[in-house]
């Protein structure tokens, strides 16, 4: 199975990957996980990128924040899908990562999810290789029944809380 | 090949999609398009989303303005990667359809791109169908290529401008 | 009396919701609350909403958050007048919600209170069951008057706070 | 039948009321409409909304831009629903209007809709009159299922557009 | 000395009050404070400023959050100069409360401070009333001067935390 | 009678600023106007404020976009009132010049208009000299009743219109 | 004479690098001018980049709007002082170029000047190079008195406008 | 070598200004820092400036929030270049003080780093002096290469914590 690739531009992103590399686990996805900064060590990014296709990788995640530019960075050198995490900071309640993630030029996309949305960016990915694995695909299609039951099921306990 | 489906959720959205829609051409990828509208017609839209997969679909684009649901409405009904192009109307530079688009709940993603990015939710999606077509994946690193030659070519001619 | 519908994306959003039933508790308006999700469990929202007429509802109220799609993914499938409450959640401070509740595209009207005013959508379907209700019509006159009441005496109690 | 009253701050709202009224003749509603200003002729405002029950009205939309008290101004003096359309002026593109009408204190709901929204505050007037009337109620279900069409037949022509 | 109303829309806002009452007691002006909500208790408002010159008042300061209504309500009733106090609520920080107290249409100002500014909403009506009261000016140029000092001696102390 | 100080940061604000004069002109108050900007021609800034109150002005209003810091800057030499008008400039629609005129620390106020809001500057400035002037304080509230006859005229209008 | 360096992200930023490239010509300041884009050609960008030091420049201005990486992505690779011009676009006004120029994390500033802000970008190359360059300062020192000398100007003309 | 000049509008802006002093101390940069506030002792701001060149300094690094005009009016009165700091108070999240710290008017440049960013503005300051001084651009080669290598080392930490 083509692998997923992690980068975060600082540890102080951790709690958000691990949300995403508990999806990628539940799936049974590979994955690889890397603290690069698109600007303390630009060229450790540009290394991994150029090579992750040729070392299996389907798709990248990178979390970053402020003024996001690592999701920018990546997909700057690769036509691999890139997923962007924008990750709140201290100030701006996430929006400043929000837009440098989201509001890429033309010829370079990046596929940006919500605000520090670490497993959607997990489930993105997942449905980015079952395009092509179909075993994959219909993992995730019980999963999403699997969460609709927890709603149904906290439906049913509503009553009590009323 | 896997076919891209593009929902509008209105025609005032053809400029934006029509972004798109050339660069699938150029891909030689081909499309579906359709304007329903997560609003005014909803079983529409989830009759094609409900089988697009079946249907031989890999990807499908979403476009909407304002409270622009039709994305996540799409995204709710499918396990294909989903790709959301926030669209300006009248107001708000496009803002409320970005964060309508892209604030998704954990267990729902949608890959979004810029605000008005019709161009790049197409080379997305076609970097996701690349993942298991690498001749689709050639084209795009040839593509990248020459969209970087022409930067260059004018960054050759800016001498004459200054 | 006619019914009001509560229905909630998620139990994160039950403290608004709780604002809301305790006002029509107060009033005495018989009420069904129900947590659905717009992108989770999506046919139970059409469920609901598809015959919440023909079950005796006069107004459905809808509590969401970030990219809150649930009102008007109601709104989509009834007539009947739907009131959306945008709900905070950890990141921009409801804007999110506000503009993914109150931008709807003409012709589905989500009638949107304030962030996280469970009480107000519970008043303002009370007003809409009171057009043809004069003993409620009555009821929200006098607890307007015991409102302003409760000003005018923490204006008496002030100066002792000056 | 119960009549709808429309309230506009200043008489460059007219666009946006027009909206508004063409909906409410289309569906046979019956109207009054006024400018009067929440700080320029309050005593208007009120004499206007306190007598508005007793003259048969069943909801008044207000209409107002910048700082937009005008709707508030008016739910504080009636128990009637209260619908206020923010009204996009020269600077911020409608958002100070949107917040001074939509952030009501507990206890006095403003039902609030989109910038510029008047066709949707129209329907939604409509449809909290079409709960004590089944033959407006059977309009508003025409009126959604005719404009699915148009939807639909858009979709149709698209095929030549793309 | 004329004397200065303070209107705050909830006793919420007291801690914000405090801070203008406590400057406007070192300067020695007289002062009437009252709880009155624009939406809440209008009458009482209305009353209250419509008196306000003939009782003796020179300046009227309002406190109110969320969608703050209460300075432009008490100047569509005076042509005195009505002060604004934007106070923070739960949500949007204060941006809300900012934008309907300042964007004020033409014909009807109100002086807007920052959010959550009550010492300079007292200190500035300190300034009008002290345009016809040499006593008071002199009251304000020496407090400004012992302001500035208290800055300097910050400075001098500044060393040792370096 | 006291005189209005009008400052504009540049020529290009001359449109509000007008807005403002013709109002000063209507109501017979006397006013001195100038081009000095707080950052290209501080001295100028300097030298005016620290002799307006010797010089006979009751009140000062400051005119500028962007970073806006005039009316801080005036504010901060002088304790008459300081009425700051933040002017719409290019970009940001006002919002930057909004914050820079509003937002002031503690021991400096500045009482802030509308973005463009030159006429209401000039009522305020009108107001703050007529608390110890009755015939302009006549003036002021013989205005405010033109003003509101005039709206009252145009909703007699009103019924050609719709 | 140290040099300055220009790069723009895209020409269409080029009607602000002119602003830039006349004061340095006023200036007589040499200067290098190039079409880079961060996402686009990131080999070019790294390559003038990492040699700037050495081929003798002394700053360098980065022009970019929407998701402006640019800036980032140049000073992530030299310790040269890097000046960020956000450039505004299609959309948002400039506030995502601003952000993602910025909010850079702690260790790689970008010194920032307003959307849109060539002037100043170029002033501000300037005053850096002047630290070791007493005529350059001398010119920066004179022109600043002969754009002071411009605004007394328009000052002496103003009354014949009002 | 020359000196840092360091500005704070208050001391609640201490913990900013000690991450700006930390960085000065590692790099061997002499500094002075002082308290004076743009409002509340223009004068101190005026004199420091003023004389700044004459006294040895190379750059001046300003820390304010609100209304933040301390490097404005510190950048009005030398053409040394001055770095601005915009820091977070209560409310806003420092939005205010980023735009009234770097949406400077054409002629008076800000060099604008991060919201609460003290270190980028030391780093900046820096990077300015070391234009003329070989040794401390060798130092911030060296520190920059120790910082890479710092997230180096987090990286090889990761495995342990996924």
């Amino acid at each position: 199975m083509k692998k997923v690739g992690l980068i975060m531009g600082s540890d102080s992103d951790l709690p958000i990957v691990n949300k995403a590399t508990a999806i990628l686990k539940e799936l049974g996805i590979p994955f690889e996980a890397h603290i690069y900064s698109a600007h303390r060590t630009p060229e450790q990014v540009d290394a991994f990128t150029s090579s992750a296709y040729d070392n299996g990788f389907g798709a990248i995640i990178c979390f970053a924040g402020m003024a996001a530019h690592l999701a920018g960075a990546v997909a700057a050198r690769t036509v691999l899908p890139v997923i962007g995490v924008p990750c709140k900071s201290s100030n701006l309640d996430g929006l400043d990562a929000l837009l440098s993630t989201v509001q890429m030029p033309s010829g370079i996309p990046v596929a940006t999810v919500a605000i520090d949305g670490g497993a959607n960016a997990a489930l993105l990915a997942a449905q980015i290789i079952a395009t092509s694995d179909s075993d994959l695909y219909a993992k995730l299609k019980a999963k999403r029944l699997s969460d609709a039951q927890k709603v149904l099921n906290k439906d049913a306990d509503l009553l009590a809380k009323l």
